[in-house]
């Protein structure tokens, strides 16, 4: 059913169906928001990814943090090879790097997500990822 | 034999033995830094408790963001009742909150730990957690 509820790939709870952000995504997403103490300056997330779902190009002026915990991902920074994300994988995003993260094509994803230094970042969001870069995304990870 | 390593209960890496913060913690416990991107204002650590070991009370002048991810743990507020802590579970701790955190009386357990606010954070250390403070936090629990 294709609207059904994401399989459950972690321990996190996974929210509701992702509509706020999903013209800046090709696919189905489903987002958890997991802090709210506005004085800790740590917004996370946990964002679910349903086979082959990936987000634009984008980039934020204060960096992220994505922790990967559940199925298999891909990572990839504009002008170098993607890279596959799986549980226990860290990626560190610096303030203004293009990239662009999701999940692999037969496979669900999640992934926590940091918001940096939230008190001045934005996100600007470019084009989608081709399903052509996508697949040779993946491709270029060898797995 | 008391000084292995702890068994493996998370997907993330678990570091070397925590020698570093030992005389404010009653036990073993291991540290892994997980990010080192200054400018992302987010140092994660990966912290594994092993069975009954717990740190002494003590505050976070900036706040700290605790997420479970193996085994299972204990976390108490001064004045609060204990509370359990599963994976995927978050604790959210306010600026100078008196707190202490740990693995339960038989358990291992690992979270990750974000540094709120590093900036200016600065750590208080107090008393350690008695042997019967210690106990009479997990009976209150009910696990």
């Amino acid at each position: 059913m294709k609207n059904s509820n994401p399989p459950k790939i972690s321990d996190f709870p996974q929210g509701n169906e992702n509509i706020e952000y999903e013209r800046f995504f090709f696919g189905k997403s489903w987002l958890k928001q997991l802090t709210s103490l506005k004085e800790l300056n740590v917004p996370l997330f946990n964002v679910t990814f349903e086979p082959s779902c990936r987000n634009n190009w984008h980039t934020h002026s204060g960096g992220q943090i994505l922790i990967a915990i559940g199925g298999k991902g891909l990572y990839q920074e504009r002008g170098k090879k993607a890279q596959l994300m799986m549980p226990g994988d860290i990626i560190e995003i610096a303030p203004n790097l293009e990239h662009w993260h999701g999940a692999a094509p037969h496979d669900w994803f999640s992934h926590l997500a940091i918001t940096c230094n939230p008190q001045n970042n934005q996100n600007i969001w470019m084009e989608p990822v081709s399903n052509e870069d996508y697949q040779q995304a993946f491709n270029s990870t060898n797995k």
